[in-house]
Order: structure tokens, then C-alpha cells, then sequence
């Protein structure tokens, strides 16, 4: 199903760490951006198919039935879930899949692809800075903040186990980061096409 | 002994496929280039200390015996050893350190530090062009060449076990690659001291 010539990319980090604005840096030349499925309501300009596919609980469920899905989780109410379809977009295409992924999607994945894929969590430099940056936003309720504090702190607590973290202080930095793991994670060995030819001829 | 914020970096690779080149282009105020022991006279313009430690047989045999050596092999009639004081030298200006080191010597640290150093294979595009690059040098004997395609050959059986690959066909990408991975192995969170931030605020 894999090529290994193409990364799977899983990108994790709390809402606020900064996450969608590197993610945007990696041209869609090159990457796919696996698109999820939720039952949350789309919020103004989100587009359906690209943002998420928005679909009703009932449809949600049904695909569960079908065996579907590669992972789905429900956070506060809401299902989210990425279609083993997905996969099969992105390397028909040539290109290296990126899921941006909550925490327990990642933990899926993890399971599901081990050392196959590669797991980065993008990180805040330090809790209490994350706050100010969902206040900030001003986007959403004390509550739903708090909630969303509560369920980053969960998620911080996984970092150690990611293979890459990327401590997102200045943004330029972290992007370049990114491309530097996704380079560096394209010279290994098992990913190497070419390397085929020299194997060849020694052994 | 070790600080795992500083890289231990072991560069193999058959002569003639661009090790040095590309190892040269790594700044000396950041890496610490470890200089190993060895039997055999200096080559016009080598210096002690700087190329090598050159030492008779007579005071490599001691060493061997005083347990100074972290690794230590004979090739070709000659002996070349790392002595363990490398690493303290490295470590206590701050640097990583990289290892030049043939793939008996990085057997040999992969035994001492599995996953703690980070092994890369410097390939030629192919082993013919290997043939062509080690004639054009014309420093040595035809017998020579043959000794080290021989021995190159061997060497390039192991790049499946290394972690990174780099595959010589053009100078600048190589060395950005090289470059390119290091800063992926900065990211490693074992690795990350701002970690710990994070971590005591959640854990």
C-alpha cells in the first residue's frame, strides 16, 4: 500500500502552538494534506473537502461500520476521523502525506504504522505562553479555553515519545525545522530508491 | 559522560566517495572533529594532532593494553584507534563531535552507543563511479586501489544499518543534507533541554 519513497508525515500539537501556520509552508507540489472527517458544524470560509468533510453523525457512524476509517476519535462531542481513503490519495498523487492530527489520532497511527511514519509534535515554548495565545485569539468562550488548556496539558505529556519535537518560537525557525526533518527523514536508507543500485552491485 | 544535547556524529564511507569534502564545510566553532591514533607516517602536509596521532606501533600496543582506546582496528597492516579522551575533549568545549571513522571503527561505536550516536553513510552514486574517482586521484598504487575498491565494497554492504544515507553526486547538497540532518537529530526531544519546561508544567 506504502511506498516508502513518500513520508508519512504525522503532525500533533495543541490548538494554539502554531501548528496550521508551518504546516502551510510545505508546498502542495509535494505534500498532501490528508483531510478529515468531522460532524462539527464547518465555521466561517471552512470548505468542505479541503478544510474537513463535514458530514451528520449518522453518516459518521455508518462509516465506522464499514470499517472505513484508519482512525476516529470523539473530542467534546465531536467525531473526528481520517479515511484509510486518504492514503491512497496521496501516493497515487506522488506525494508525502501529512496528517495533522490531534493526540489520540496520533496514538492510532503510532499503532497502526510504527517506525513507518514520522511523528512531530509542534510544541509552545512554555504552557503559560500558550494561554495568552488562545486569549488572544479571542475566538472563543473562557470555557471552551479552558477546556482546550486542559486537554493541551494532556497532550504535552506525549511529547517524549514523538521522534521530533519542534519548540515553535519563532516561525521561521520552526519551518525551516520541518524541512530539515522531512529532508533528513528522506536520506534514510530504507527510503532510498538509489540506494538500490549500489546494493546491486555489492552484495 | 555524555550531554545529549551535543551530538555524537559517525561519518562513514569509502574513500574516494567525498567524506572529507563534505565534512570540511562543518564549522569548527560548533563541531569537534575527533582526531584518531594511528601506525602509519605522515602523508606530506599531514599534522599531528590534526590529521591523526602519529604514533609507533610500539606506543599503540600500550595504549591498547592501558584500556585508552574507545575502539581500535587494524587495517592494511596499520593500526588507527579512538581514544576515549576524544569525547571529554568535545563535550567540555561544548561541541559535538563527529567521527571520521571506517565501518569497523563505527561497528564498534555502534556496539558502545546505539541510539545515542547517530550513524551516517557517505555512498558514492554507484561503485563504478567509485573505480573512476580513486584512478583520477592517482596518488596510489593500481594494487592500492583494488585493496580499497575491495574493501569500499564491503564497507557499502553495511549502509542499510546506518541512519542516514547520503548519496555523493553533487558537493552542496550533500553537505545541506548533511546539515539538514543534524538539525532533524537537534530536534530529537532526548535532545531538547527547553524540554524540561514543558514537561515540569504538566507532568
Amino acid at each position: 500500500m506504502t511506498n516508502p519513497q513518500f513520508l508519512m508525515l504525522v503532525i500533533t500539537g495543541p490548538s494554539g502552538a502554531g501548528k496550521s501556520s508551518i504546516l502551510k509552508a510545505l508546498p502542495e507540489e509535494e505534500f498532501y494534506f490528508s483531510v478529515s472527517h468531522t460532524t462539527r458544524a464547518p465555521r466561517p470560509g471552512e470548505v468542505h473537502g479541503k478544510d474537513y468533510y463535514f458530514i451528520s453523525e449518522k453518516e459518521f457512524k455508518e462509516k465506522i461500520e464499514k470499517g472505513e476509517f484508519l482512525e476516529w476519535v470523539k473530542v467534546h462531542d465531536t467525531y473526528y476521523g481520517t479515511s484509510k481513503a486518504e492514503i491512497e490519495k496521496a501516493f497515487s498523487q506522488g506525494k508525502h502525506i501529512v496528517f495533522d492530527i490531534e493526540i489520540n489520532g496520533a496514538t492510532r497511527l503510532k499503532y497502526l504504522f510504527k517506525e513507518q511514519a514520522v511523528f512531530v509534535f509542534i510544541a509552545p515554548p512554555d504552557f503559560s505562553e500558550l494561554e495568552k495565545r488562545l486569549l488572544k485569539r479571542g475566538t472563543e468562550s473562557k470555557e471552551k479555553i479552558e477546556k482546550r488548556l486542559l486537554r493541551a496539558k494532556e497532550e504535552l505529556k506525549f511529547i517524549p515519545w514523538f521522534d521530533y519535537v519542534i519548540i515553535n518560537e519563532d516561525l521561521e525557525t520552526s519551518i525551516s525545522l520541518l524541512k530539515s526533518i522531512i529532508v533528513a527523514e528522506s536520506a534514510r536508507p530504507y527510503r532510498l530508491k538509489a540506494l538500490s543500485l549500489i546494493l546491486n552491485q555489492v552484495l
